[in-house]
């Protein structure tokens, strides 16, 4: 086991009914920003809820934080909360939405010149940010228990990500009935994107980490169990709580503690949403069979770890059974119904290597757990996605 | 699922060499109270680490808390707290000293007459604690990285625990090194303590919680496994390193999330502790499997799946599955040098009304995650494991 360090403060309110325990623990004085993405809330009843549970705290609604939420929009908010007066800030929404928070969080107390330095130093720059909360209606990004946010700047085509130990909700509010009307679109895009969350973690190389190795396992098995449940039983109550209780365990810093991570899926996938518009889980679909495929040597045990424990591979050699554990993981995710393929997007080899000119302009150039995944390997993984 | 709330704000420093990294976390012009046991720190060099860690920091150093911490000695260290100047608290030991730091940190700023209202009110009336740290010698008890504490108080011959969300360690340095010295008797104590830990949490009766129950039984498997290597090679670092990660996970309120909790074999433990000084993970290992015999149509469901999952008992029939995952949950706190019956601790029948009495005095009548352990079924716990 890696020597670490594991601090994670955001109090969560779990299950049904806790949206009105924001009375408990937003501050009574507060004045409240209230922000979200599109109507949905309005429309499922969760608005209302979140209004009723403020009682007479004054409130200033922001609207309009998109998916990869913009740091233009972000930054009309941060005027906003300049203006003085807004001193807690509650995020209702899913990834994009906590996300967005947090840098408004952080921007608004922002000592330097300008904010987008925050994104430029990954977030090292961050002395304070304004207390804020969340409600997650979306269960994926794991957004609602960490300290970790990603922003894009629009004029640039640049999806950014930054953490600081300040940017941790005070609380986050999960109810699995908020779940209930999720377009199915975005019930697979959680389910993949928290899966694919738990294997950047847990498929690198082994390090002696069981307890941590049995947890990312027991995420993934459930994720399997639960997703096709959640598609086909939309309001089955336990089937969306284990969804949500599992993308949020998927990265919130548990699985994380002592072991090697990679993240070169993400980072791809990143680059394929801010040119492409693709969603965030889409691309890691897109990305992670390829990329097992072309890192197999690199990551042979724990592929061989994950085919017997995860998909009860035991048969055949050690290649068929991870080449099969593979195919398990591409066919769970087009399951999900979430596309596999570059193809699937109406994207063509042509594109490849504009892809790859962003990597590097990002200096992702050596990515993975060895940082040896290099733009020849990255163009390899985009090859075998087409 | 249950409805729960999650919180713990601990942050965890783990690794070799990490009692240096105390200067990052204790406020630089911190006047401390270094609180230990007995001497064992000032062999094994822990001391010195420490010593040399806090710098130029003020220190004033309280030895001689016991192994289930008395009131009558903790209450020195109050007196000591409150003559002023000191601001910070810093535990180097194990669970009773870090427990033993809780009570002296809350009781130094109570308000209250009188501090043992602090156990008579559970914690309930606690409303601010001095700041503390710890730095962890002993995995076992889960206390580096959770708010709860027990205490004794001598002259009443009561154990009582408490807990406040203002009682968990700002900070715990986990460096599984320190462990390499242990005697065996605290070895096998450890390993047993936290995996009664898991059982309470994990073995009572399904509410469809998959990740819950597949994190505890990823503790199980991992205590099963590591605990004799531990005994074997003493200074295997990876196979300390797993089990303190594994007693700080078992009860750091992860795996209680949104599931009942029985608990009936710790307050009969308590009070074995408390008449006859039987070391907390012995009681445990006395009472653990004649409460899963005596309590099996209860907990069948689970049993079953802990026979499956843990044990890999698959062949014969229930009956037979959940008598074999029993028997080999005695076997192995056997096998980790603890016994398992009250005869091999010099106790027979004629110790057991007393048990049922005290346990009574304090109220202990209807234990369980049922609520339905009453004092009739304490006796025919005790009766069996005779």
């Amino acid at each position: 086991m890696l020597n670490f360090d594991f601090y994670n403060p955001t109090h969560i309110l779990f299950g049904q009914g806790r949206i009105a325990d924001l009375n408990k623990v937003i501050p009574a004085e507060a004045h409240v920003m209230l922000l979200y993405g599109g109507g949905s809330i309005k429309q499922n009843g969760v608005f209302d809820e979140v209004v009723s549970a403020l009682g007479t705290r004054k409130f200033t609604e922001f609207t309009g934080i998109e998916p990869n939420p913009s740091y233009e929009t972000l930054m009309k908010a941060v005027e906003v909360v300049k203006q003085g007066g807004i001193d807690f800030l509650l995020a209702v929404g899913g990834g994009s939405v906590i996300d967005g928070t947090k840098f408004i969080a952080a921007a608004a107390l922002f000592e330097g010149d300008d904010p987008w330095a925050i994104l430029e130093k990954r977030g090292n720059n961050i002395t304070q940010a304004l207390p804020f909360g969340s409600v997650l209606t979306l269960p994926a990004t794991g957004s609602e228990m960490n300290s970790g946010s990603v922003v894009t700047r629009k004029s640039m085509k640049a999806k950014m990500a930054f953490s600081s130990r300040y940017c941790y909700p005070k609380f986050s509010v999960l109810d699995p009935t908020k779940t209930y009307s999720l377009p199915v679109r975005q019930v697979g895009n959680g389910a993949v994107d928290a899966f694919v969350h738990v294997m950047e973690q847990y498929m690198t190389y082994p390090v002696n980490s069981p307890v941590q190795d049995r947890f990312a396992e027991g995420l993934l098995l459930t994720l399997i169990e639960e997703g096709p449940k959640a598609l086909a039983e939309p309001e089955n109550y336990d089937v969306r709580a284990n969804l949500m209780w599992c993308a949020t365990m998927a990265l919130n810093g548990l699985i994380a503690t002592g072991v090697p991570q990679d993240w070169a899926t993400h980072m791809i996938g990143h680059e394929l949403t801010a040119l492409h518009g693709i969603d965030h889980a889409q691309t890691l679909a897109i990305i992670l069979p390829s990329m097992l495929r072309v890192r197999k040597e690199a990551k042979r045990a724990k592929l061989l770890q994950y085919a017997d424990r995860v998909w009860n591979l035991r048969d055949g050699d050690e290649d068929t059974r991870i080449d099969a554990a593979i195919t398990r993981t591409q066919d769970f995710f087009e399951q999900m119904g979430v596309k596999t393929r570059l193809s699937d997007y109406a994207l063509d080899a042509s594109h490849i290597s504009p892809i790859l000119s962003a990597l590097e302009t990002h200096r992702m150039v050596a990515l993975g757990e060895k940082r040896d995944v290099t733009l020849s390997i990255s163009q390899q993984v985009l090859e075998m996605s087409l």
